[in-house]
């Protein structure tokens, strides 16, 4: 259970590394806990037994997942901090000098200061992304899962381009795509979903306006996923509603061909960097290079972003088995914006794309 | 707009703090913002101009916020460590021996590592809780927002009722659930929901099991909420399935006799130690003393666990305007569990109950 970690302290050469709940605790444990005011944390040294600091009220859900390891379970009433000076003295190696790897994108600063204070000689190193490593390339199951959420998002949105109108809201809108999602088998959101016409299309996270509506000629854009047993859908397509202007069109058609360009390069053996490079170039080489704002993609798991940023200088050699998005936008602030966005993954030959709702230029309403 | 985190600094006599996006960024600033691989981060210092670094492709939601300070922008391409260093030398006020405070629940450990490089001399000190006391008493927008995530959660919980039958397995009532929470209007999850059954509603925060199929006699624990614009419900309630022992009524009546203890009792003046101590003495006074677990409940608003904790030892003074959950339960490991909750907002006279699902035993399915 705990050997890709193991291999993490090898190849980093740290004294241990802490998971608190989060992706790489689910795909190491196989579950996950929420991560509210109660820290839950796994230390895992590279020699000796692990321990856990776990809230007394998770033990009934800890308990089944096996851990290898001595537990310090701790109650409200007596707070956290015992638990954790109990597993610095239960792990005396990890005194003076110690060097500890962290999850810096999803640690939280408390778990980090009662970390200090049970492990006091100790230096912590944020090794999110060599943690995350273990994550990247995603198993047969992994990848069953997401197209199940992909099919799933996919058919929402189906379902909720046909109830909209001219004259909606964008909250009105994103109400019917949650609940098409929810009515699809969704199990939970990947995210808090993207729904934003006209103007607010060329902001890249949009929130959706409760007093803005839908009029003849604007973008529709829709960043959205529905998630299943942990795995996400992360989709964006960009309709037009009711009529595009000829310039929209070219516009449209721009992103849509970089869009492209990343679904035809993209194979094991070259970089992240290579993909956005070539798929930047489409947009930087188009009348419309001015609008680029934004990096191709990123990788898609347990984590809706997560490695392989798909960005210029990114040196990651794609595998099979990685899964990330494309998703190259332009924006014209103020008036519009369009976003194409796929989920692929790669395989021995080339890449399958996950996501197949069409992409050709779609009027609505 | 800053005003009630420079009433922080002078409380704490710190020299600034770092609000992270969250429940207290929105809460002052209006908005939230994705928190995922990209840092952003405001530092409001007690005297001179505050500073924000923000991602580039957030600059389209932030600028609208009329932030009044100097704000740092960073771009993939270069990462976020320049823009951090900038914030730093702006701001030469917070160097050597400078205490900032940060939300120690909400930040994460790689956007402290980077204010630590930008504020090499200074020391960090976990301010969460002085903080997030800015919304302790809510506004009555704020709770009109409360109410109509409430009645949408209580809608979908009725509309679930009546679609449950024997045979069915926990993931497919939570499905029901969801479904019904976004066809009733919810614009997302305060959390993702705790459906459990039989043995499994012994486990506090279960998780629903694909293979467990709901059988007569079963407890079933619904402990749930929608949200809605950004304010969430936060519901439970314990239902048996076609029947129910007599052992089990008086576990469950047990229960509601401590949710409406605490129902009654609770009021301006007293401690959230006050209502828990009443509460819990309900319990511990009753044949089923051994299976207590947990505290009375807790804060709700933009967070869905917030001060106050209902909990002895807090020796917070209720004021008119705070929200609480009111949420007593008993577990039988490997048996059943009933948990009955509340939300609760104090008022001029005791309190006001907010949410109004019938609490007497029912049989479903």
């Amino acid at each position: 259970m705990l050997a890709p970690l193991l291999n993490v302290l090898r190849r980093t050469a740290l004294d241990a590394l802490v998971l608190v709940p989060g992706a790489n605790f689910r795909r190491v444990f196989g579950q996950d806990f929420h991560q509210m005011e109660r820290p839950l944390a796994v230390i895992v040294p590279r020699q000796g037994e692990p321990v856990a600091v776990v809230p007394q009220l998770e033990m009934g859900s800890f308990s089944p997942l096996g851990f290898p390891g001595h537990v310090f379970s701790w109650r409200d009433e007596t707070g956290y901090m015992g638990a954790f000076l109990a597993a610095g003295e239960a792990l005396p190696g990890l005194r003076d000098g110690a060097r500890i790897g962290v999850e810096g994108q999803r640690m939280r600063v408390f778990d980090l200061f009662a970390l200090q204070k049970a492990f006091p000689g100790a230096g912590f190193v944020d090794i999110h992304a060599e943690i995350s490593a273990i994550r990247l390339v995603k198993t047969p199951q992994e990848i069953a899962l997401q197209r199940e959420a992909i099919r799933i998002s996919e058919a929402a949105l189906e379902a909720t381009l046909a109830e909209i109108r001219v004259g909606m809201t964008e909250t009105e809108i994103e109400s019917i795509l949650l609940r098409n999602l929810f009515s699809h088998g969704a199990d939970g959101l990947a995210f808090a979903p993207i729904v934003a016409a006209g103007d607010n299309a060329a902001k890249p996270h949009a929130h959706a306006r409760p007093d803005y509506r839908i009029k003849p000629g604007d973008a529709l854009l829709f960043d959205f996923g529905g998630s299943h047993q942990g795995y996400s859908a992360d989709i964006t397509r960009t309709f037009f509603v009711k009529e595009v202007s000829e310039h929209d069109r070219a516009f449209y058609e721009t992103v849509l061909a970089a869009n492209a360009r990343g679904r035809e390069i993209s194979r094991a053996g070259i970089t992240a960097s290579d993909v956005d490079d070539a798929v930047q170039k489409v947009l930087e080489q188009s009348q419309f290079a001015a609008f680029c704002r934004h990096k191709t993609g990123h990788g898609l798991g347990l984590d809706v972003h997560e490695a392989p940023q798909i960005m210029r200088g990114n040196m990651q050699v794609l595998e099979p088995g990685m899964v990330f998005t494309i998703e190259p936008g332009l924006y014209r602030e103020g008036e519009a914006g369009v976003r194409i966005e796929d989920d692929v993954v790669v395989t021995e030959t080339g890449i399958e794309c996950l996501t197949s709702f069409p992409r050709g230029l779609r009027l609505v309403g």
